[in-house]
């Protein structure tokens, strides 16, 4: 989403580009959906298909009636800190096409950004506080994109470089989990025993990791926001990081499953590890050469295993690893840019070089403070809204929904079989 | 698809934008076919999967044999009511890039017709009779297509106004659906229960609603037939028309589903609730505001719910709910034209102003037309050639191979577990 | 992949091509992932979806170290045989646009030629093993696409023509898959009946194939590495024969399985039936009329499920039919081209008339020279490669660990009915 050089020139041949590249985007709908399904157990597999179901309801009307509007707003009025503009978003013929380009692009940016948190509040969250929350997180999103990507944002004026949202969409999202699961608790009896309860499906789980990674492409691709001047050269060099940024960390995930799981190939570590990588290489990717994406992904890998093994020795319960993946890989991935990042002819993603191109430490500071932004950001205004939930809907279900699984309580759907015996029900409620 | 305008200047970029969106109607098949496997009960899962092939396989030949004759055919013959010309669909090197363009995109929306049907006669139906419908089906789908887009087409002259096909796909479709549900008779002891049979795989029937929802938007955007001119800006506004019509109707479904479900969350509602919606905003998409979508799909999802109690009222047994979803839905989606809809300065899309647009009631009129005609023809043309099926071949299966299932009585597949015990089907053949 | 004419030309128009196309085309990772998984026991799913992302990382990291470097490498040392520069693959800034769309497009073909073997070393090969095996098969694979699709390759610069790849990717892939097959044996008690183990997923195995259909089109329209000039006639072209194809292709897998399968319609025969016929239309697709890729789809249906009755007959055990599939389809896919080929005056695809189009014998001297050499190459290289990894690491798993599973064995997942029962292990072991 480095948009904002790029707007006034933008034509036919770029909204197609965005608009290809945002189906691409929705496609990751449901490899979210499908990843959490087939890591939850499976009385619950059907409701964590509609909490993502809902990210796209809610979230999205959110964003059309007031979060494009802080974001990108163009009235006087906007400045340093929000956009101000352009509610219930609309536009006149001249100018629709870029309008709506930009507006469908951002919001699947925005929904995704929610989406991250509903892995973090599976198996014992209402469906109707998530809901709520929905429309709520697009607030804690729609501010720090118009910081990041505004050409009024503060942290843009900067200089702050994030090309695919590794600030705005994943350490927000990530930070934002944290807080879920800080508030939510544990699972019933998670913490009984050591080891994560068996995934329903694996097989689901990778499916919907597949689907993830494909759709990544047009997440980091369609960035770029266009093809026309040097940016189909940047989109292709985003293709190339992204995929090289995957490999080194499958392979990392891999080896570090071999070496520390007794030489078993762990699946979490390999969905974590893949998914740790593409959030590491999200902020650099138009500018990274492979190699560097290699690096940028096998370190992500690494953060992100060793940070879902630091979460169990934390007792935070993130049942599908949504703090590790999104939150931890996206502070490496505001970070590297600081780091590998280098001045842009192209289309000016860059202003700056990085540490190791010999630009000093300027733009990792100003990443730096990005991230140190985020994550406070993130985290004050989501505990405000999730304890704003609690109070009021109330966030938790109650424990015997939780045994008997959401799909049955919330939906009525889901085989006998997958409910505990009411013995079981009857003890725990104790 | 609205082609004809535009046909002259067709060119690459163009190109490009139709058969990138072909290939995300084609996804739909996936949609359709796990939305009703999933939808459907265990012992028929596969079964239907091999019904949405045979739409692609047998619909498709036949619409290259005869169905893009008949409704885009160029010969000095071809005139206001059918296209005639171009049987067995192939091109010179100069033209076939336009030929072969609209022909591919234009086949995709041709099996969509017919796969709308597959779920109408789920579960009872024998597999040779669906095949030979696929291709009769064509014959139905080609005609309305050549009145609403085709430059000859005496609707079309008229100045009625489909963009993304809600007469000549979702219409036909669903008045074919019903035909072939009141002929076909319910499933074998549906009625003695009030509530539907459960889902065989909720899972997989909402991972089938994700892949339409996003297949819908190539659908819709695609309609606009290329991105040259004022095309990508009437792409841009359908893709944000589609998704915030999307949108109203998964809230709606979602509030109705609470409301009267006891405090349930519906998956059928939700499923039927967004579907309806995207089917509501498919005539119109290219020319609606955001908010105008979002009002669509509300009515939509709203039709579509309560529609699919209707049925369960009027003891019609519809498994996966065709019609309310794709026939009740397309009528208001063809309505909805002639009360939204305006003249479009940019392509042309429509000549006239609707209702609310002070165009009085010359469009509605129009489009009333063009919904009377399009249930007239489908009723009578299916009710004949679905006759003709059962005194041939035979529509229905047995009794016994309806109580074991298609799995296992047409391709030998399944577990032992999914078929009823023996008595049951001695008891139920009596 | 008909690349190289159209090398100095490319823009930006054609890599936003090139890079939808590649997305696309690994979708089919996905396909081939759940198509195999589908098909295999329920106690190899898990692994056999791990083994589908190996192919991206380990396959992808050797192609960008060294795989594209011997097929596309630019430097002065490159020749007939091999291509040499650009090992681990990077680029300035000014060439860095056509670089990458390649490399990446590119990439996307590897990693599919090395997927095609997963399905054939299913249910008992070690994931070590396999992971070896995706790192050397790269140089199975990079050659023979030297030899076909860069200007300096001997192949084509004696007229060979393979526009999707039938010999580079579906050839290799599948005598790499036979040898496999040769030296892991059969799976265990695989010989004891003579039908097939049960499918453990049809659902998911059509679900698989339908992915794969729709990738196909990326495939093969993609193919023409661009849009610009008469590349988007070709794609067109390529979209409807490939569509044809397989409409040919399902149709007479149906008639096939009704006739000679006691009226029942075999999923397996269905799934290699269009999947055959897809593969025998890759070489020529951007070529054929609509009406030559419906025969030559039928042909390679009937070449695919034919193929696989013999390779039962012949005792070589292939669980999901990759041999008849790949192997024996793409033979007929490349002497289509020689029989139906004609010259091409858009963009010089073929310099040569086939059989058919009164050029005699020479094109189709031409192709049929690259079968025998690709099958010559592919069996020598991966014999070498096979039996040189069995002879370290080991292919083959132990029987306990054989008949126990590799999603317990190796990734410790997986329902406990999934593994027999113990007596059965010590009854099977001794």
């Amino acid at each position: 989403a480095a948009a904002s050089a790029a707007d006034e020139n933008l034509y036919s041949d770029d909204a197609t580009w965005i608009l290809t590249s945002a189906f691409i985007i929705f496609t990751m709908q449901s490899g979210f959906g499908l990843l959490e399904s087939g890591t939850v157990s499976p009385k619950n597999e059907v409701n964590i298909m509609v909490k993502n179901a809902s990210d796209v309801l809610y979230g999205g009307l959110a964003y059309w009636m007031f979060g494009y509007a802080f974001s990108f707003g163009e009235s006087p009025w906007s400045n340093a800190f929000c956009g101000l503009g352009q509610f219930f978003v609309d536009a006149e013929e001249a100018k629709m096409g870029w309008v709506f380009s930009k507006f469908f692009f951002q919001m699947s940016f925005a929904t995704t950004a929610t989406t991250i948190v509903s892995g973090a509040m599976a198996e014992r969250t209402k469906l109707q506080a998530y809901m709520a929350f929905c429309v709520l997180n697009t607030l804690v999103f729609c501010f720090p994109s118009h910081w990041a990507w505004d050409n009024k944002g503060w942290l843009n004026k900067m200089g702050y470089v994030d090309v695919g949202g590794a600030g705005p969409v994943h350490l927000v999202g990530g930070v934002c989990s944290l807080m879920a699961m800080l508030i939510l608790g544990p699972r019933h009896g998670r913490w009984d025993r050591d080891e994560a309860p068996p995934m329903g499906s694996p097989t689901n789980a990778l499916l919907g990791m597949f689907m993830l990674w494909w759709g990544w492409l047009g997440f980091n691709c369609g960035s770029t926001f266009g093809i026309t001047g040097g940016k189909w050269k940047l989109a292709a060099r985003s293709a190339v990081s992204t995929i090289t940024a995957s490999m080194g960390g499958g392979i990392v995930a891999v080896v570090l499953s071999y070496v520390t799981k007794n030489q078993k190939f762990d699946i979490s570590y390999l969905i974590n590890g893949i998914l740790g990588a593409l959030v590491g290489v999200t902020g650099i990717c138009a500018l990274a050469h492979p190699w560097e994406g290699l690096i940028i992904g096998a370190v992500g890998s690494f953060v992100s295993c060793v940070g879902t093994e630091m979460m169990v020795k934390l007792r935070i319960d993130d049942p599908v690893g949504c703090f590790p993946v999104h939150g931890m890989c996206s502070v490496w991935a505001i970070l590297a840019v600081g780091i590998f990042g280098h001045v842009d002819n192209l289309e000016g993603v860059s202003r700056y070089d990085g540490l190791l191109k010999g630009g000093g430490f300027y733009l990792l500071g100003v990443q730096t403070l990005g991230t140190v932004t985020f994550i406070s950001w993130a985290s004050i205004m989501s505990f405000i809204l999730l304890k704003g939930i609690d109070k009021t809907i109330g966030l938790r279900v109650s424990l015997e929904e939780e045994l008997i699984g959401a799909d049955i309580c919330e939906h009525g759907v889901g085989s006998p079989d997958d409910s505990p015996p009411p013995e079981f029900i009857e003890a725990s409620g104790k």
